[in-house]
């Protein structure tokens, strides 16, 4: 097989980059490692900046997004059993944040890459990208049974934290960043109402909650539980009550327990890997970057790395210019870093330090605290969370 | 003796606090445990916050200040070869610092109080406070050679972390919070013009440096070490070039080399004691917090802890009301564990972490671009560093 762009992973990155590809009549074929069933149930973020739904519109995938996507008009901060709302639009001059699931956003983009784009293969694993130093890196990948290749002029590598494309990087042509949290997060999907309009980052004794939504019927929610918790141990009556425990204030709030439809804990992590791109090969979103979830950035973030490299690309075809790609990565890693730098502020000033002291957890709230009292702390919270500005 | 106000303490609180009493008609008596030359020379800080230069008008203590003090209107960030300068007056709606070191603070009100004020006693080392619960506490205290004591209506504890107020307070009724940093800074007051108008904040591969200055003719200037570092392993040529390296800029810069009148090393804790009162016993000072120097807030939170217990006291003495003295704990600590948070902020951000990777590296960075590239985030450092609102 030969394409132009070969695109490594069907998750949101590869798919809104072949999105954004095809509709700049550049030529480019997707290869998904699962089967489509999978992509579209994985359950991952639902915080979109102002900028991802910029994005998702100009590939065209925004319709279904516009007409059910919850526009937030802010956040609620909950210590000392006090609520704060934390006003996004009067804090950063109108900008807001629109709810709307990652799975939702996979299946519109699945559906409309079906209908028309360019090649989406499913079940076909890429195994490595090689010479991605010379014109013509070649992806090899295993489909339907047999070894095959994909000869491309660019190969992006938009296949995750797990993905094979970072292995591409000579010794010696990268570096790699990483901090793993001492905690870990219980997800549950439960089909109720959410208890609430807003996203609630909650920290207390017991330990971080935040109570979050898919859609109008179905509550996201999560608990900080120590890292190698087996959901197992967590039946729902113990999940529900811990939540409540987490969330309550003094004054009138009640958390709505409904079925739970699924339970999982993740481990948090930020990983930054420097530089994004090797050559003709150019990394985006998780396959170079993770984030701890606190912050909601993971998506973002890889929306904003396939912004640049669909413009950087889509420059290259209509005028030869390569400046665009020749700064990819260090357009990307600005905004990445400070993302990361965002993610891990928000994560340890909510979360219960397990080997913290009364020192630390009294500066957890003195941070708290000061957000809720300065305008200029708390602007710089919602300047940060509804999205610092794009790179192109 | 008998008086109606017992100071433990004739530093820059127990002095100025006695001053602000003298003014308002209160009887006072102030036992220092050094002679009045240590105290004089003792090297400390030399930032001073407009409250606290407020605050030392007020007490008629701020003649020479008003004179000689160099009037700031920012400090500079460096790093990564970089200067970048935070604007006060821009940032915080026209606020600025005066640069005027504590020695003279302190030689000003030991003038005044000598010339006019109460009784100031030297080498009266405080040996206990007695029955703080009761209406007449007692300081027992060594003076010319025996013991005697001090019968007060109110002790006010301006002993600094050293002295003996805070074990007055009866096991159970106090609890205190406390942090190490694993670094220290070595100070040297070199005879040599400051090399720029403003204070450096400097961070690097080799760690901090600190440039400041005492006077238009006097150089401030820190180095972070290891803790346990003996100054005399420090001649004064290694110093000069380690200043030179860390200080360092892409561009011209010079760093003034003179005669160094002394160097000490300092280590860097973060202590809170809650509450600041037990009975008739007030903390003030460094008797009730500590913070690491990298925020210059010691001097500013001792003089913001005074203001609140003259006002209690005066009004007190005046009107009968102890509403204003009940209230002194809860209103000195909230101002006092926002500074904490500052003061753990800046030195977080600014030292190289012994035990800190690559991450981390990167991290510290990150906090210190965003400084730099938002107005929210430069405005919050500002904001805090020129002094948050007074309690009172």
């Amino acid at each position: 097989m030969r394409t132009t762009v070969g695109i490594i992973g069907g998750g949101p990155a590869g798919l809104l980059l072949a999105r954004l590809l095809h509709r700049a009549g550049i030529d480019c074929v997707v290869l998904e490692a699962r089967t489509r069933e999978y992509v579209e149930q994985r359950q991952r973020a639902g915080m979109l900046e102002q900028g991802t739904v910029d994005a998702l519109r100009e590939a065209g995938a925004a319709e279904r997004l516009e007409r059910e996507g919850l526009v937030h008009q802010g956040i609620e901060l909950r210590f000392e059993r006090e609520r704060h709302h934390i006003d996004f639009p009067a804090l950063t001059g109108g900008r807001t944040v629109t709810i709307y699931a990652q799975t939702e956003i996979v299946k519109d983009l699945v559906a409309l890459q079906l209908a028309d784009g360019p090649p989406l293969l499913y079940e076909a694993e890429a195994l490595a990208v090689e010479k991605p130093e010379s014109a013509t890196p070649v992806v090899r990948f295993r489909h339907e049974g047999r070894e095959r290749t994909l000869t491309c002029d660019w190969v992006a590598g938009c296949d995750g934290y797990h993905g094979v494309s970072r292995d591409a990087f000579p010794a010696g042509t990268a570096r790699s960043y990483a901090h793993d949290y001492p905690y870990s997060w219980l997800g549950v999907l439960a089909e109720v109402a959410p208890s609430g309009d807003e996203l609630i980052y909650a920290r207390g004794e017991r330990g971080f909650a935040l109570h979050s939504m898919r859609s109008p019927t179905v509550s996201r929610l999560y608990l900080q539980v120590p890292n190698g918790t087996d959901p197992d141990d967590w039946p729902d009556d113990r999940i529900w009550d811990e939540l409540a425990a987490r969330f309550a204030i003094d004054g009138d709030w009640t958390l709505h327990r409904g079925p739970i439809m699924s339970k999982s804990v993740t481990t948090m992590r930020s990983y930054v890997h420097e530089p994004m791109r090797h050559g003709r090969l150019l990394l985006a979103g998780d396959a170079a970057h993770i984030v701890p979830p606190t912050g909601a950035k993971g998506l973002n973030l890889a929306v904003s790395d396939v912004r640049v490299l669909a413009r950087g690309l889509t420059r290259l075809h209509r005028t030869g210019d390569t400046q665009l790609l020749d700064r990819y990565s260090e357009l990307c890693l600005q905004r990445v870093w400070q993302a990361t730098r965002f993610s891990d502020d928000m994560t340890k000033m909510l979360h219960a330090q397990p080997d913290g002291d009364a020192f630390d957890h009294r500066m957890q709230l003195a941070r708290l605290r000061r957000i809720t009292a300065s305008r200029h702390a708390a602007a710089e919270l919602a300047t940060n969370y509804a999205g610092l500005p794009l790179p192109v």
